[in-house]
C-alpha cells in the first residue's frame, strides 16, 4: 500500500521510516525539517538497530501529495483543525486514517469533519523523540495498537497489521474503546503530573505520596471507563501499569516535553473531553479535574510571562 | 492579667505588642531576634498607626520567665512537640493556654501533653508579617476569635477578651469546631494551592479553573465539617470567603512565606490532620488529598536537592 505520513515527528517519523525502510511507498510531509530532510535523508537511532532513509519522498504542503491508501495523521491534536486543508489531497474514496495520537474524543472530532472517511485510531507503545532535525531517536518498546472505529472494510486493517509487521513494527488489532480508555489509564496521571510537580515517571513512583495519588488518578480512569460501558479497564489493569512504569526507565511523558519545549499542551483531548464524558456518564474523576485545573493554570501563567 | 508570648513572630509580636503597649504586663520568648529587640525594642508598622515597645520583657528561655495567666503560644505547629519543655514554666494551677496556631487537631494533641491545662483555640484573622529582626509589619485586618476547647472557667476567657478589645483588638468568642472548619475552609485551599502553583492568592481568584477548583476544595471541607457534626460551616459561608478573598489585596499565606523561606510547612495540621477526620468520618476530600501529596512531593525534593 501507498502510505502517508502527515507531521514527521518522533511517532510519524519512527512508524514511516520503518515502512519505507521495509520496501513501502512512503510520502512525508515535513515542516521545519524539510530543507534538512531533502538534503541529508532521515535518520532513525534505534535500540532495535539504527537505519537511515537518504531519500524520502518528503513534502511541504500535502497538496503536492499523491493520494494515499493508509494516512497516519501524528500531528499534536492541538493542530487538529489544520486537516480540513492538510487531509483531503490525500483521500482517495477508500483510503484508511489511522489517528496516532493523544487521548479521548480525537476520531469522534475528525469524523464530524470526514464523515465517510474510514478511521482507525493508532495506540503507539513507544519511547521515542525527536531532538535533532531529520533525526528520531527510539529508545524503547515501538508497538502499535490499532483499533477500528470506522473503517466497514476488516481486510483492509489486516493488510496495515501485516505491512506494519512486515516492517519490524509489532502491530496488534484491540478493541477501540478499550485501548483509548486503557491509554488513559496511563497517559491521564502521568503527562500531567510530571508537568505540575516538573519531575519524571520515576519521581512520582518512588515518592510514596505521589505514587498513592497516581494509583488513585488511574482508579477513577478505571471507574470513568465502567461507568462508560468500556470493557477491560478495572483495578487489575491500573495494577499492571504501576508496574510496567516501575520497570520503566525514568521517561518524560510528551506532555512534560511540550512544557519544556514551550509548545501548546493537548490538555483538551487528555484532559477535557475524557473529563466531560466521565461527568455525563455520572462518575466524575475530582483528582483529574483538578490535575486539569492545575495545568490550565500554568499554561495561562506561562502564555502571560 | 499578666502575659507570656511563646513564639514572637508575626502573630505572638503583633498581640503580645497590643497588650504591652495597652499597659498589661508582657513576656516574650524570643530565638534569633533576642538580641536585637535587647538594643532597639519591638516595632509594630501597621496600618491602624505605628507604634514601638522601647523595653519589652524579653527571654530567650521560658524556665527564667515568671508564671503567666495567659500564654499565648504562637510557635509554628511543626515546633509543638518543644511545648513539653517551653511551657511548664509559664504555668500556675490557673492559666489560660491560647494556641493562636493552624489547622485542625492542634488543641486534641496539646491536651494530651498537659491533661489538666485550659486550652483556648485562638484565630487570628490578620494579615501580618516580619521581614525583619524586631519589626512586626502588620499589613491587613489584625481580630481574633476564641473558641473554647477545655476551659471551665468562662470569666476568664471573658477576661482576656475584654483586654484585648481594650488593647485595640477586635476579639470574639466563637464555637471552637465552627471557628476551626471555617478557617480550614479558605486555609486549606489557599495556603497549598500557592505553594503548588508557586502564585498568591489573586491569581488564583483571576484564572477561572483555579477558582473554580479552589471553591470546590472549599465545598469539601465544608462537607467534611457536616460529616464531623460541626454546625455553620456550609456553601454558604464558602461563598462568603471567596467575595472576602476577591476583595484582598494579592495575599501569600503563611505557607507560601514558608516555602519561599526554605521553612518547613504545616503539613500535618493543615491538611494530614483534617483529611485523615474526614476520611474516618466517610466524607473523604479528594483534592486536598491530591494537594496533600503534592506539598509533600515538594517537601521531599526540596529537602533532599
Amino acid at each position: 500500500m501507498k502510505y502517508g505520513i502527515i507531521g514527521t515527528g518522533a511517532i510519524g517519523g519512527y512508524y514511516g521510516a520503518r515502512l519505507a525502510h521495509a520496501g513501502h511507498e512512503v510520502h512525508f510531509l515535513l515542516h521545519s525539517d524539510y530543507d534538512y530532510v531533502c538534503q541529508h535523508g532521515l535518520r532513525v537511532h534505534s535500540w532495535m538497530g539504527d537505519f537511515h532513509l537518504s531519500h524520502p519522498h518528503v513534502y511541504k504542503d500535502t497538496h503536492e501529495m499523491p493520494q494515499c491508501d493508509v494516512v497516519l495523521v501524528c500531528l499534536k491534536t492541538n493542530n487538529n483543525s489544520l486537516l480540513t486543508d492538510l487531509l483531503p489531497p490525500l483521500l482517495h474514496s477508500n483510503t484508511l486514517v489511522v489517528l496516532i495520537q493523544n487521548g479521548i474524543g480525537v476520531e469522534a472530532d475528525v469524523q464530524q469533519m470526514f464523515p465517510s472517511v474510514s478511521l482507525v485510531a493508532g495506540l503507539a507503545f513507544i519511547c521515542s523523540s525527536k531532538t535533532e532535525p531529520g533525526v528520531v531517536n527510539h529508545q524503547h518498546y515501538g508497538s502499535i495498537n490499532l483499533g477500528n472505529y470506522s473503517c466497514s472494510d476488516a481486510k483492509l486493517v489486516e493488510q496495515l497489521l501485516a505491512e506494519l509487521r512486515g516492517a519490524n513494527v509489532e502491530a496488534n488489532l484491540v478493541d477501540y474503546e478499550t485501548a483509548r480508555w486503557r491509554k488513559a489509564v496511563w497517559n491521564m496521571p502521568f503527562n500531567g503530573m510530571t508537568v505540575a510537580l516538573q519531575c519524571q515517571t520515576k519521581d512520582l513512583m518512588e515518592q510514596p505520596d505521589s505514587r498513592r495519588l497516581i494509583y488513585e488518578q488511574m482508579l477513577e480512569a478505571c471507574r470513568a471507563s465502567q461507568a462508560l460501558g468500556v470493557k477491560g479497564v478495572d483495578e487489575a489493569f491500573a495494577q499492571k501499569m504501576m508496574k510496567m512504569t516501575d520497570e520503566m526507565v525514568p521517561y518524560s511523558p510528551s506532555m512534560r516535553l511540550d512544557w519544556d519545549y514551550h509548545r501548546p499542551m493537548e490538555i483538551h483531548y487528555l484532559y477535557t473531553r475524557p473529563l466531560q464524558l466521565a461527568r455525563e456518564a455520572g462518575c466524575p474523576m475530582p483528582r483529574l479535574e483538578m490535575l486539569e485545573a492545575t495545568l490550565r493554570f500554568m499554561e495561562g501563567r506561562y502564555i502571560e510571562h
